[in-house]
């Protein structure tokens, strides 16, 4: 069975296995686990930031993260398909009472007159005011889509002139760094916090970082408490988060091959494939999945009429061409 | 000075204020004020509904009405610039752990295609759930706009194709119905939950309803004093809704005629306002509404680059055409 | 039938009706309401307070006070049938995100060296922090008695020494000042917030006051608004309001001598009924609640054994007497 | 340095190592992941009950588990000092919505006469509602103490005559089933939801259960989502609790005589020390702490006049006597 359903399914490699079983660990809560001090540094180092915190999953990171930039009662606008806005369970409401308004684009971009036309910073005591925009790059939903850096930088600007905060959804930035070469910090530098993964296509069984200013990260900690996420021996997990880095990086790069070659067989135009993720449109989604299934490669329906593929640590060359073949054929 | 700021400034009449001070009370907590039972079964009468509940606001009205569709964590679809995503202090999500999506239109409006894009009712535990749409009408921040009865009949139809409710922000559809001749109980069938306001064009002092089923206004009788809105003899305010209601309805045509000789005025096109609201673009709104104000008229800005005016019970023909006057000349 | 049920019950005399008839208005969200600042200045000014807001009920004021302040995940100490703790379904928790602990006293008094016990001001960020102790004076539920003012001093020392605050629930801290002649401003040096209502015994139809620091005063006012609780021409309530204050502080008196006469009536100690609620320990409260009113007298059961008699301004000499008579006659 | 802050600071053991080196994984927020399952299977069964949760925290499950059984806005009783209470930052009320209201007694124990005086499972609409009464076995703050099993089946019978639920916070259970030898499934039996650790004196690195119904743990699998607690391929952790669990179990009563020898040196009577915690009463605690680790041992002050030393899996007896030297001599 070839499993593109998500890139949250690879498993730990043996070399990762190893860099587990010997990780020097303490109680995180104490800030005493030197495997996951030494993975916060490295990780803020790398993307520009003061500070990182380590996090059982993505959706804390980024729960974190915006509570930081924006109080109950204030917004954050963002991209209709967002993941904090679909898929983390109103977690932004449900539990740091923040509001959320977005604006719509096919392929989860940023169309700034729109977020220029939204942003009401400062319309005095009775109206909500906007916080923080987030982005999402990649775009999950949207299908794995880069956000382009002028964009980007052209946000930071509109931001800063209105006096508001950037987040950046980077569960998938190593992606989006690795298909287009543009260096992590710079991606780092547009964003005021960022929330990245190491168990999706970098293929670390658990854990998230989310980063930003030093002041930013130590409220952070405390709410990480509060949502149940201060884990004590965790270096565990971080020593695998760390392998990830430093050995799965480079090779996204055949992740975004092999998604290209899924997309062609599924008669999707691969020039629209930026990353790891292939959205197909298919009037029967679900029909697809299970058909796909019984011959051996499991996909997932995202909507009614929408199956994604996404490649990942777990599906080599062969098994891609494999899954290329069976999907064409259905 | 002619106040054209907002409708909620109206003052009670010399008649209004002979009903209040006779009105027969009792405390609502126990249930037992009869100026308000009556006033809660009139309007859900008037709206086709089966119960009613009196709160001090427009805001609790919409906050206990959104909730009774939505559960902490589920989502309401609405359009971006509706007075309960940016008029209401982030409630739904403070309060309430609602969590929202919206999309755009210039006026207001309902966009078919997009709601029926955004809707999300049934994707799996872990994907936030689409519980209900809702629309304002009138549409305060897009000036007083009405949306067409052919649209939210199609709403509801796709409501409940996918399962979901709808909830009318129907602060002003007193005036909608004017405008249009349109019944109220034919607003009413298209929603499953409404509020409805008595201190705005009607001039009652202060005072809404939330109109829904017998259960729905059950529950929010519960949450209506947890949100600290069970008032004691309140018939006193009940008295000045009943009675706004009774005499104010049919002169909500002469704030139309008033709004549109301002739009005039102030060189907006009459054919786009609807009802009593005029939306003028400036390029310097705030210097527009000091200019203004010097000059006896006081409007608002709602935008950097927008000039509100509302007409109202305190504004009659005259008042209108001296403001008008005003206006043209700035 | 004579109603003991609640002194929330009091209906508005003639002469408060006419207050309210003629009571100057203007839209108390734009801060125009010349009753209301009138009535919120000479609140803040008998509690010897900067600044005075204005709410519907005074479970509103108690939970903008208590958020004023406690942030979510800190906690208010209070006793366990205190009607913060008791009464006010949750808000504390279920809107402001506040925790709670208390402590058990019969008579609902401070216990101070258990309140000393229980802070825990500052025991790093892992541990919820006591931002505030609160007391209810006179309370309710342990049968309006009063708190002793060296206690409150007691409190407002030890306060002071760990750094936290002190809220005063004093929705009818009116009948502990008139049964103690303790001046209003000696009641209002011991807290930071305090809440007092209008509408029990001082016979308002509606209304209650936040009191505190013009900071604090100034957030609640926005967090009002999010809560529902920003009405417009809402002077015609204040007006009531300040009619109570001027014309029935002093008969409070009366209502305690008759809850005295009914606590004999029902064998319990007059000594023991500081104000005007008497609590009855009874084997069947529902069943002696049922043959009272049967007898045209209504109290109501707090408890599966206790029952509750409140006198207030609708219960005058004659009324208390006769309800003596029936209810020693039960 | 013998370090005796907590039991949380254990280090996983090479065999546990080896355990989580070698654990099949999967995507556990499919429900794949056989390590995990197994554990949940396992831990649900030792307990008698027919489903569990894995959660990164004793925290999480602590709120899964109190959610699971009480509504926003609805109370929870515990005793003042209980974990849930003091130390997870207010996490109920924040998130939750949940309210609290608590009783004293000096050694975390039930005091089932005021318990009963507490709870008000139904007095109506308008009052807040006894949802669930939560115990701590053992009681980490008063030191460790085990309730005897004839108050928690005493409680049992008065939750069930009053319709409401149990919650055992059973985060150091192991240790009261292995100081009195009364069976897990006995403790279980008492209990409509628990929560139980196996990163404190087993010695997990990671990792907590929430047990309870099959209904409760699949609407917390959602909720635990939304708390950012959805982990991936987290079999890795399972592995060290399930070996934990297997191996470690046993070894507590070295824990429990190692606490007692630390009992004895520090003054304390060690009849009063049940389990692994001992609580010391000190004029001055943070002094204690500062000398006592300037000699090597590593203990925490858990209040100004209150330091705990805390036994464990890194403790061996050579250690507990060199610690209990050391103290003895401070």
């Amino acid at each position: 069975m070839i499993d593109l359903r998500s890139d949250t399914l690879t498993k730990p490699t043996e070399s990762m296995r190893a860099a587990m079983a010997r990780a020097e660990v303490g109680d995180d809560v104490y800030g005493e686990d030197p495997t996951v001090l030494d993975l916060e540094e490295h990780v803020a180092g790398l993307l520009g930031h003061e500070a990182a915190l380590f996090t059982p999953t993505g959706s804390m990171a980024n729960v974190l993260a915006v509570r930081a930039l924006v109080e109950p009662g204030q917004e954050v606008l963002c991209e209709a398909s967002a993941h904090i806005a679909r898929a983390e369970l109103g977690a932004h409401g449900a539990i740091s009472g923040v509001t959320m308004r977005t604006w719509l684009h096919p392929r989860g971009q940023l169309d700034l007159d729109v977020v220029e036309h939204m942003l009401a910073p400062d319309m005095g005591p009775f109206f909500v005011r906007t916080a923080a925009v987030s982005v999402e790059n990649t775009h999950n939903f949207a299908g794995g889509t880069v956000l382009p850096m002028s964009d980007l930088r052209d946000l930071r600007e509109l931001a800063d002139g209105a006096g508001i905060a950037v987040h950046v959804d980077g569960a998938r930035l190593w992606n989006a760094h690795v298909a287009t070469g543009t260096p992590l910090a710079e991606y780092g530098a547009v964003a005021d916090t960022m929330a990245v993964c190491l168990s999706k296509g970098l293929g670390a069984p658990v854990g998230s970082l989310m980063v930003g200013s030093a002041d930013a990260i130590a409220e952070a900690r405390v709410r990480r408490k509060r949502m149940g996420g201060g884990m004590r021996q965790v270096g565990i997990l971080a020593a695998a988060g760390r392998h990830a880095l430093d050995h799965h990086m480079d090779r996204l790069a055949d992740d975004h091959e092999h998604a290209a070659l899924l997309a062609e067989a599924c008669g999707v135009d691969p020039a629209g494939v930026d990353t790891n993720i292939v959205v197909v449109p298919h009037d029967d989604a679900s029909g697809f999945v299970a058909r796909a299934t019984e011959a051996g490669v499991r996909v997932s329906a995202v909507g009614p009429r929408t199956v994604r593929l996404v490649t990942h640590l777990g599906v080599d060359r062969a098994a891609a061409e494999k899954a290329a073949a069976v999907l064409a054929g259905l």
